[in-house]
């Protein structure tokens, strides 16, 4: 019997992330070799010309399992039925601007959204916030969805985690897959924690192979600030990587997270760890039938306190800026 | 028992269609969802920085079956021990350069690159040639690489192929994979001759589904000019497509073409269908145990005679052009 299609919706869809991102989902990476796909594909109207492009390569692919592209500078329009939203799009910063203008320029669009999906998106609907300040953005979006779950959102913290398992296994110089239990604490920022203190690396601790001092003026600075040197090297911000997390994130939720690990994504604090603001913040969560479970109960010392508390603080103060909005 | 890695070499490796190309490789979209990878990326020395850049993020994505990133300006260390190389780097044509010196400039690299692939690439390898003019490029490389098969070495027409099947596909109104047994013949050029005479929509035959002026004053001039229409569109020239399609060959011709199908690469002539000079013509061609075949016999009309002989034609003065370089 037929498969019946499921529809993803990709906002940005003009962008360098989606460029990276819409051939491999097309191509069954995320929903599965026998999914079909309808893709909705979401730009602003000075970019619908480019956005006709990358239909255009899209349908060039001839990709069996692509059964339709819109493309539409209507947010009502994109969001349809959709089972499956990437929201990548994002105001970046202007010139001159403050970063409570951005939040604020983010927190506008996000509302829109969230308000559209609520009203007609599918009711099962799966929400990935890709674009910055993505945590923030996921909590307005989810706001203005009163309808939906609140578990139906989330923000990517998964370029964090991956970045993080790269660099410890090349310190470690042991092939990455051998490394589990990485966490990224809270926000998608420079204040994020990434934390190795329950990290295994084969059956042993992975804190017991590294000194403090290279956790905390090496591995911590270099994945807090991956992002500009990824920028300053290729001349552009990470695109590819990015998507490939953003992929990896919808995977894990949609078809769940192997039974001996667990990921790092940004949902809404349940009161866990001691977040018991309304904030979406980075835990380590496992998937299973569609759903994510925050890990719960794991053992937290001073050191990672602090850190989770420093960037929780980052979080309250970005959520106090466009309360407004909720 | 763990799988032996297997060496991959992308030349241009900065560029955009590399930039497509190697996440997908490297999350095993090719070779295998078990198949480690040593990736060797060449660029030249100016493109070096943006290199960096692009394996810090793949790097950044954590891939388990990456072993190694090698990147690279010295084309023999790039080929050293290769079993899979993607072409893709070549000489973009710049202001004021006739056509033929663009031949000669691009057969200066591939000569030189087929014979490092000559003296160091595996015994095994096998050359995709993705950068253009492909066909004679790969016909260069082959030539100086005389310890190797000829058989080892092909260009790329899976792009137009898969257009021409979206297109035809687009215009009977039906799934993409509905269609069977496209043909693109000859050159990766404007002169490529798109033929559906042996295509079946589902079990009919689909010439009897268009009218012979659609073919050739929609279809073929659509197909021959795609490359240009993406370019005016997006503003940049199809990547993400080639991308695809350069994958699509390489795993069909490592992994086997579907029993009831074959697909288009530009491989060295055997005198087929009356093509006797020694060029790389694209035929219908049939993988088995990582081997190509010519498909054979295949009926061929008068209408389609007229447009085999001139791409034909093209690609002998393709050759006459650069032949001081075999």
């Amino acid at each position: 019997m037929a498969v019946k299609p499921i529809r993803v919706t990709v906002t940005g869809a003009a962008g360098n992330i989606s460029y990276a991102l819409l051939f491999r989902l097309a191509s069954g990476h995320v929903l599965g070799t026998d999914q079909p796909i309808e893709l909705n594909l979401l730009e602003i109207p000075q970019a619908m010309g480019n956005l006709e492009g990358v239909a255009m390569e899209l349908t060039d692919c001839a990709f069996p399992l692509l059964q339709s592209i819109n493309i539409t500078d209507q947010t009502g329009n994109a969001f349809q039925d959709t089972s499956v939203a990437f929201l990548v799009g994002s105001r970046p910063r202007s010139a001159g601007m403050e970063r409570k203008d951005l939040l604020e320029a983010n927190a506008q669009i996000f509302r829109q959204q969230g308000r559209i999906i609520n009203e007609h998106a599918s009711r099962d609907v799966k929400v990935l916030v890709v674009g910055n300040p993505a945590n923030t953005n996921a909590l307005i979006a989810c706001k203005n969805a009163p309808d939906l779950k609140a578990t139906q959102f989330s923000a990517m913290t998964m370029l964090d985690h991956n970045r993080a398992l790269a660099k410890l296994a090349s310190h470690l110089s042991v092939p990455v897959h051998q490394l589990k239990h990485m966490i990224i604490w809270g926000n998608h920022s420079s204040t994020q924690y990434p934390d190795i203190s329950h990290c295994q690396v084969g059956d042993e601790p992975a804190l017991s192979k590294v000194s403090e001092q290279w956790l905390s003026e090496r591995f911590m600075p270099v994945c807090q600030k991956r992002g500009a040197a990824v920028i300053q090297m290729r001349g552009a911000s990470s695109a590819a990587s990015a998507a490939h997390a953003a992929l990896e994130h919808m995977r894990y939720w949609v078809c769940g997270t192997p039974e001996d690990d667990w990921v790092s994504m940004a949902v809404l604090s349940d009161g866990s760890y001691g977040i018991d603001g309304e904030v979406f913040y980075s835990f380590p969560v496992t998937c299973k039938n569609g759903e994510y479970s925050i890990v719960k109960n794991l053992s937290v010392n001073d050191f990672s306190r602090n850190y989770m508390d420093q960037t929780y603080k980052e979080l309250m103060e970005e959520r106090e800026a466009v309360k407004s909005l909720f």
